[in-house]
């Protein structure tokens, strides 16, 4: 550490800085970045409660007014009961386009802020601090911002690019052990996608990365950025089938957190179980070696993270599936393994071998 | 007829056809140029009584199914609980990305209708079909989409494009008295804007265009989406302060919708007293020759446009004109006129003179 990685998207580049220091050299930075007139900064309360005084007190040197948006912690701020009422807080402040908005916290505030920052005035600037390791290693960056409905995860959202991603991961520590885990499961699958090295790292140092060693974070955080960063570049807004192998996990993993109303499985944890279904899945298919699946439930278990499917019928999984972002004409697309390192989207899958692995 | 525009945009560039026929060739356009797999008419109540049947059997043709979004007539259906309601109906009928949306109507549907193709699955493609003057000449054109907030008008939104703008003139026969002559208000802006002979056409063809003879609305039409393409090819994301003066008269109209909550008045008349307020305003500080504002003001009335500001406290047009998007650092801007022709954006208005305008 410190780190820097610089994304370049269809429209604009921003940096990435890993480890580069605590809200001061942060204040600092947006300072000097983006002269703000005005800054928000949105974070749940329990966030507020951790760090709220700290980063206001450090931003408020800059000079200008410092304003917050809050919500309760949760997937179910995700909302667009919150979104209205964060474009409701923004219009009573008067805020004009000169604003800066921090979000501050894990993907569920970064998603539900650069949402509000994409459509407040067509679009304010907007800084991602991510708090958890999920949001460090994938929602603070390439740009996809958005919300909930109640019949689907992230179903109304827009691109919009940050102007800066400030990563520190000595903040990782304040972490419960459950939300570290399900941040490890997209770790995990940075390694299924791109990178063998990664793999087998992850399988050998399990105890000094579960000791949260800042250092040991702090490089993990970077070639994970690393990889999305570079399939960002090539693919900024899903067009060409490139973003869309990110998803592996998720076609099964948002349907396990839909049907379970958003509130029992963190996200993490329903791409765990959606990595080992759909590997699962691959395999039945022919199209990767039988064995993988197993390799990742045990290492997914190593990380104490679910691997079992929960229990629902066939037209519910169905149904929640076909719901998925990456389909064309009602039928389900899955980002499935051939070996580590290759993923691709795949269009046709047969339905009967999908119910088989998610009702058994 | 028929007249083709292409606008190029910071992304993307799409054409704008007018009079190029009735709704089977509408259709006939978005099969071949979209190739769409599914269909969702977007419209009011009123205009799917009126054309709803008409442009659903033709799209039918198609051989894709075919959907609706309804609304209310009017502003009010501008809102984030229409939004949130047309989400939901597109999750229920589980759209996925090949999907079209058309915006049948006139600004309030092209707006709504551009912010939840904008943000439903983070971008879907719509064709803007409006059928106001008001929309034709304006807001089917540039991508500007948007919802208003109980506190502002367009507070919430996207720079979005359509794929195609199909404009039929024979449709503004249907339009009442009164909102025809709030769609001449902003041709009229046109004038002011950018061009000296369609001020002088303006006032010598009243009886012509008043009787709405489909060649001579073609003939406008067209003048006014060239103008409204090149200010957008010029400035798409309104950064450079170009798009801005497509403003002119409506920091103050904005203000008095905003005041009498979307309902008593018409945008087109909100912009028409705005006009002549701003016009005086530019008088008053120097910057236009006395005169201008009298003669607006005589071809306003020609068109049967209210031209008197309605009356509200200092505190209230302070405040209101206070949120207008085009501010910064809480000063109001304002896009004032130095001749026809000409006009530019300017923020060190003295607030004396705004109060002596408005208040009088």
């Amino acid at each position: 550490m410190p780190y820097r990685l610089d994304v370049i998207s269809d429209q604009d580049s921003y940096p990435i800085l890993i480890g580069a220091g605590g809200w001061t050299e942060m204040a600092t930075e947006i300072g000097e970045r983006l002269h703000p007139t005005q800054i928000v900064v949105a974070m749940d309360r329990t966030v507020a409660s951790l760090y709220g005084s700290l980063v206001t007190d450090a931003l408020g040197k800059l000079g200008c007014p410092i304003g917050e948006l809050l919500c309760s912690a949760g997937e179910s701020s995700k909302s667009s009961e919150v979104a209205v009422a964060w474009w409701q807080a923004l219009a009573a402040r008067a805020v004009d386009r000169q604003v800066v908005i921090v979000a501050l916290g894990g993907g569920v505030v970064g998603d539900l802020c650069g949402f509000v920052a994409a459509t407040y005035l067509r679009g304010l600037r907007f800084v991602q601090v991510p708090t958890t390791l999920l949001a460090q290693v994938d929602s603070s960056v390439g740009g996809k911002v958005g919300i909930n409905l109640p019949s689907g995860k992230n179903l109304v959202g827009s691109f919009w690019q940050p102007s800066l991603v400030w990563i520190d991961p000595t903040v990782l520590r304040t972490l419960s052990d459950r939300e570290f885990s399900a941040g490890m499961a997209e770790v995990i699958k940075y390694a299924v996608l791109r990178d063998d090295g990664l793999m087998e790292l992850l399988e050998q140092q399990a105890p000094e990365v579960l000791a949260r060693v800042p250092a040991v974070l702090g490089g993990l955080v970077h070639r994970c950025c690393a990889i999305k960063a570079d399939v960002v570049r090539q693919d900024p807004r899903e067009t060409n089938g490139i973003r869309a192998t990110l998803n592996f996990g998720h076609t099964v993993g948002h349907a396990i957190e839909s049907l379970t109303g958003y509130s029992s499985v963190l996200h993490g944890e329903g791409v765990a179980m959606g990595m080992v279904a759909e590997t699962r899945l691959a395999e039945r298919v022919g199209l990767v070696a039988h064995g993988l699946a197993n390799r990742l439930e045990a290492l997914l278990q190593k990380y104490r993270l679910p691997t079992e499917l929960p229990k629902f019928s066939w037209e519910q999984w169905h149904g929640s599936m076909l719901r998925d972002k990456k389909n064309v004409a009602q039928t389900i697309a899955f980002a499935l393994p051939s070996r580590i390192g290759c993923v691709s989207l795949k269009r046709d899958v047969p339905l009967g071998e999908v119910k088989t692995i998610v009702c058994g």
